[in-house]
């Protein structure tokens, strides 16, 4: 970086960006119908941290940084697209969980939950749009025919990360998994949040390599980061799901406990589970600098997944 | 087309192939976790006329044949993955609107819907899975690095028909149409069908003209064709609506009707939709026409959606 700013001013300067490139590519009346674009806005504008797609910029702007494929101010044009992308997928995920038929809630980041304001059928809808979307955008922005190779990685590494084999497949375990917490195992929660958390969280950081034009080693190595980081947000979140407070969650805390869902805390106990977690950050480190990646954004990101409180 | 045989059994032979594609590509256990990978097959299996995916092998194939880019059989391997990329969105959307909150389906050509099999959470997430996977399929397959330009101005042109400016949007139209068949006039008819089922069939034959190589003007002609096709298809679809059978149709007939959703013949009565119906069979005919496109099996198909009686 060549601006030593703070992480709390960097992420706060990359959430405007994210937010207003969010706007933008959203499709919008006349040419999207307004029923559908204000249930997809609604979700997209109810905040969050923004954590995958600020992963996707600063592995983009690591990669320029230190590894001098480019400028990081041209790389975050060349990965905001993927960035949207992926909190466009992230979005329509917890629309359809938060439905009746899912996980029942109506309350999201202290917010109604979509099918609240907008219905269920129209949540519906919402999510399959920005899922759909998703992929559009990555296919045709930034518009460069030599991007072609990059843009059909990124979009295969996103595809395999939230379709069947990944999220959709994690949150299939997850919905078969309620009130099995007894017969669920290490391995088996492990591979449940591999794919429903991890995936996503992974293929947010990758594509941020792949879009500012890593190679392979820089790329597996910024894939192994987003694996570590991706288990350790989930492991934070169990722990912070019994510890936690509703007013920092949202959300009701001990929630998945109650519904009978495997934790990694009733799995392993509170203690172990925060070593668990500090296990991932500190494998996430090793990754980068096995690379040269170790100075840039993606290190204090690390830290932020570990230490966060909601 | 060298081999002179029937309509029948080009589209049983093209079916065959599309069947064992399909299965092939759908992603299986142990990466897919077999609850979902149920779910989706389940609908995938279920049938249906294949339409969609034909219209791609068949716009492939007369490219190929017709403007000698390529020699047809080749063509079919080109453009399968999209085709089935375009069945499996085809099933998703099925899937999706069957589901209590949209029309609430319990049976679909002549068996129990997908929600009424494996539930409402496991049939909304059947329908993510396969619209993810729609796009890990036309990114990845075939393996070919040349054919990149053609794959991303697929996934483009199948993401921009099925997302919220197209399918999606059409849908939330719909939705939000029910009990509106007064205030319904021609124009919205035409834009809710057009987006609905007009743009993905457009997209089915858009994408194998793009897979199988064709220049602009081709593809342009092709995608003039399938817009046609797509709108003769919705009017059709209407009117066995009122006039089928439910035998036939493998749901109950008039059901549209009833429900209050407006339809070609509440709009213009039965002579004059079939009459707008024929109207899109020849411009459909012009269009290949224009182009020395009207020779090979898009006209014989654009015959067989005019005609058909489910």
């Amino acid at each position: 970086m060549t601006q030593v700013v703070s992480l709390e001013e960097y992420v706060g300067a990359r959430r405007a960006q994210i937010d207003e490139a969010l706007e933008r590519y959203l499709p919008s009346p006349p040419a999207c119908p307004a029923g559908v674009y204000e249930a997809m806005r609604y979700s997209l504008r109810a905040g969050g941290k923004r954590l995958r797609p600020i992963l996707t910029l600063a592995a983009a702007e690591t990669i320029a940084d230190a590894a001098g494929t480019g400028i990081p101010a041209r790389a975050i044009d060349l990965a905001m697209p993927a960035a949207c992308a992926i909190e466009f997928i992230h979005t329509y995920s917890l629309i359809h969980d938060d439905l009746p038929a899912m996980d029942d809630d109506s309350l999201r980041r202290g917010q109604p939950t979509n099918h609240i304001v907008h219905g269920e059928g129209m949540a519906i809808l919402a999510g399959d749009g920005l899922l759909t979307e998703a992929f559009a955008l990555i296919g045709s922005e930034p518009q460069d025919p030599s991007l072609a190779p990059r843009k059909l990685r990124a979009i295969g590494t996103v595809a395999a990360a939230a379709g069947a084999t990944g999220m959709v497949g994690g949150q299939a375990i997850d919905l078969l998994a309620v009130g099995a917490a007894s017969s669920f195992g290490p391995e088996s929660l492990r591979d449940m949040h591999a794919r429903k958390t991890g995936a996503l969280i992974r293929a947010a950081a990758t594509s941020g390599a792949i879009m500012a034009g890593a190679g392979d080693d820089l790329i597996h190595a910024v894939e192994e980061y987003g694996r570590q980081v991706g288990l350790a947000f989930q492991i934070v979140d169990d722990i912070l799901d019994v510890e936690g407070e509703a007013r920092h969650l949202g959300k009701t805390a001990g929630k998945d406990a109650k519904a009978g869902k495997p934790t990694y805390p009733s799995l392993y106990g509170l203690e172990v589970s925060k070593r668990l977690a500090a296990d991932c950050h500190q494998r996430a480190g090793t990754a980068l600098e096995s690379v040269g990646l170790h100075r840039g954004r993606l290190t204090d990101i690390a830290a932020w997944v570990i230490q966060r409180h909601n």
